[in-house]
């Protein structure tokens, strides 16, 4: 079954561009671990927060990922720009462009 | 400037799927109006919520999208299913799998 998550983040001020540039940096070797679509943005209504929509082929492949190493690497130095606060929503994906299934 | 959005409405019951069937109606003709990814999936939490992800070139194609008559025509077709519980953001995409910028 299709998995996807909606993941807001919020920025320390000033830290927004270094956050989205490492949730960037892994993109090339997402697909191959089974990630369909990982977007990440700015919410048009507050430059601070972040907002990373994905759609995976499964949610076990989703958190596979976040077990590699270079995922925790990423998580540990984006930990320090961000002010902890998050919000998180799993989906349960139908289908779409975008969205392979 | 990419444009991104997240749109969220809960539905009559048993009237989700009927929603979803909708939504997807239209999705084989959205990458000529300038999507870039259009994604839907029911929250896991609530089945009864249903949650697109969506990726437009520009705000302007999202908005032009609305306007056509076959947009309209679902609109409407929808409309009677939900409850009218509806919350929205709009995003500036900054990269990643799935988004061409």
């Amino acid at each position: 079954m299709t998995y996807g998550y909606i993941g807001t983040m919020k920025t320390q001020p000033g830290m927004r561009d270094g956050v989205v540039a490492i949730l960037l940096s892994g993109v090339e070797s997402l697909r191959e671990l089974g990630c369909e679509s990982y977007v990440v943005s700015m919410a048009a209504d507050d430059p601070d927060t972040i907002v990373v929509m994905e759609v995976w082929q499964s949610k076990d492949h989703h958190d596979a990922s976040l077990q590699l190493p270079e995922a925790k690497e990423a998580i540990a130095a984006a930990m320090p720009m961000l002010t902890g606060e998050f919000s998180g929503r799993e989906l349960v994906v139908a289908g779409g462009l975008g969205a392979d299934d």
